[in-house]
């Protein structure tokens, strides 16, 4: 009888989530259970073709398990030793702590391969004994039908976010029990203890370009050429490596010069841009939101994020109501009316 | 023999230059010759239909003259009493000063009838003993095809823009002769000494209202109810009112609170939102550029205005791009390699 491989349930199977399934798949050291929406189970059931910069061409990826949700999934497989999730975060939209309602369990490690500050936050809220991983990823991967397009290397940072109701040293343990499963010789799968460090780095570039992009309509490249990153992405650079270090995270000064420089010679839509593009919603709340609200909570003065904030919470809402998240009458109601908008979800 | 009428140059024969045609005209008290581009010159030439609030219905306004080009209209008709200029304000791609190049004389009179602050200033550069009136309107009226829908009546305020450089008094009175032309039982055309204090105070809207839904893609209305007015455009109104006040135009507190109410329950989309939404060039630089220059000028803090400022200038090449003012290499330059865009107007 062979050993029980460690089970993993994975909420998430966009272009990110279908190579970290493939990661931990193809080694024989996992087994992943994949929670599909209803529109996309039959194409996840019947396998995505990947083509891969770093593991090849593979002509029909299938999941070993693929359930139609959460509750389907730790009904058949559960309890899982890890679940991932991969999504987009928006807390106001669906919340990710939501997705766990149904599949959590305390042997449960939880992995957020997301973007953003604070998002472990809510389900340290509701499960104050929870393990938490985070992943800050940078790689280059996208879903497209049923084949997934990988066009730059898995680079990705994985640490415990603390919880100090537990043991520490368990938590890293259970951080390195996951890399094992994780790394391999075609990625770049790194423990790194210092989550926060890792991921007030990224937002010095996610929380000022991704933004900027998305509200000018402009890929990095032409955000660049036409003289943005000096006169918005900079001072707004800025005030996040502030607010880090308000919160006790030290960003060094030649951070700010890497990102901006940008060697790549394309011009690279950021994910925000293409989300709105697309007439998606934007991951502001993780990305930008939070940042504000620790700024105020520590008194550091944000000038930039602020209005760069506020605009992006306005396009939410246009895009709120595009999707029918909401309608207003047809005549504008007056000031004294004082109209509220009525959320449907 | 009748007496002379007073002659006019229009440039600009759109919503609004129709009007102003119309309303000089219609009482016999000037003659009007329309500047007119290649392609509308027929159009103009055999008439528009004006549907008008304030006028009624008039079945085909045809204009005194119409020219193809300032030269062609001095040539003819000149020199004009008065050169109105009506068209937008883009100082980056058609400088209005330009305008004047083949049809100034020093017995003509200028009247910008116009948005922003510092537009006189180029011109009384290049023709030090210029007169010119500044034109304040809040109308309602569009060009659709061959009609004009004059929707909102004309208040329009006229004053000069003071010339240092000659006698006082006698811009008072240009300005009240024009104002004798202008004004009619059907409009609210009215003498306003403090040109900078009516500039101000439309800016006071224009600078932070337009600029804010432009930049969200949402309407007046949209942006009010999605909390707008409170986040962005009411930090960004007192910006400018203390940028007036370091330019000595005292604007009342009470002015930010009834041009944030709206009281009309139309959603109504400013013109620069209108503009960004048909792919045409915006007014950024009279609008909030030349406000952000002189807050520098004065040391007024404007954080909010420089980020919504800076924005807009990336939309504006944005928009140049997609007119192909300039184009970029397919792959996008290195930062070594110092690539300046090549503008070809």
């Amino acid at each position: 009888m062979s050993e029980r491989k460690p089970q993993v349930l994975l909420i998430g199977f966009g272009g990110v989530g279908t190579i970290v399934s493939y990661t931990l798949e193809h080694l024989g050291r996992a087994e992943v259970t994949v929670v599909s929406r209803p529109e996309t189970y039959d194409s996840i059931k019947s396998g995505y073709r990947i083509e891969s910069c770093s593991y090849g061409i593979i002509d029909n990826y299938i999941a070993t398990n693929v359930v139609k949700s959460t509750k389907e999934g730790y009904e058949k497989y559960g309890p899982f030793d890890y679940i991932i999730i991969t999504t987009k975060n928006i807390p106001e939209i669906s919340p990710v702590v939501d997705f766990l309602e149904d599949c959590y369990h305390e042997s449960s490690t939880i992995v957020l391969i997301e973007n953003g500050i604070g998002i472990e936050i809510p389900i340290y809220r509701k499960y104050p004994k929870a393990i938490i991983l985070s992943g800050v990823s940078l790689i280059g991967t996208t879903l497209y039908e049923d084949t997934v397009k990988h066009i730059a290397r898995d680079i990705i940072k994985f640490g415990a976010f603390i919880n100090y109701n537990l043991d520490k040293q368990m938590q890293y343990d259970r951080c390195k029990h996951f890399l094992s499963l994780y790394s391999n010789d075609n990625n770049f799968a790194e423990y790194e203890e210092n989550v926060k460090l890792t991921r007030w780095r990224k937002l010095v570039y996610n929380t000022c370009i991704n933004t900027t992009c998305a509200l000018t309509d402009l890929d990095f490249g032409r955000m660049d050429l036409f003289g943005g990153m000096e006169s918005v992405v900079r001072p707004a650079m800025k005030e996040v490596v502030a607010v880090a270090k308000s919160e006790g995270v030290e960003i060094e000064d030649h951070v700010i010069d890497e990102m901006i420089r940008g060697e790549d010679g394309v011009y690279y839509p950021p994910s925000m841009l293409i989300d709105v593009r697309n007439g998606n919603y934007i991951e502001n709340t993780v990305i930008i939101s939070n940042v504000v609200k620790y700024a105020k909570r520590n008194g550091v003065p944000i000038p930039t994020l602020t209005v760069l904030d506020n605009l992006l919470k306005l396009v939410q809402l246009r895009t709120g109501e595009a999707k029918g998240r909401f309608e207003l009458p047809e005549k504008r109601p007056l000031p004294e009316e004082n109209y509220q908008i009525q959320f449907k979800y």
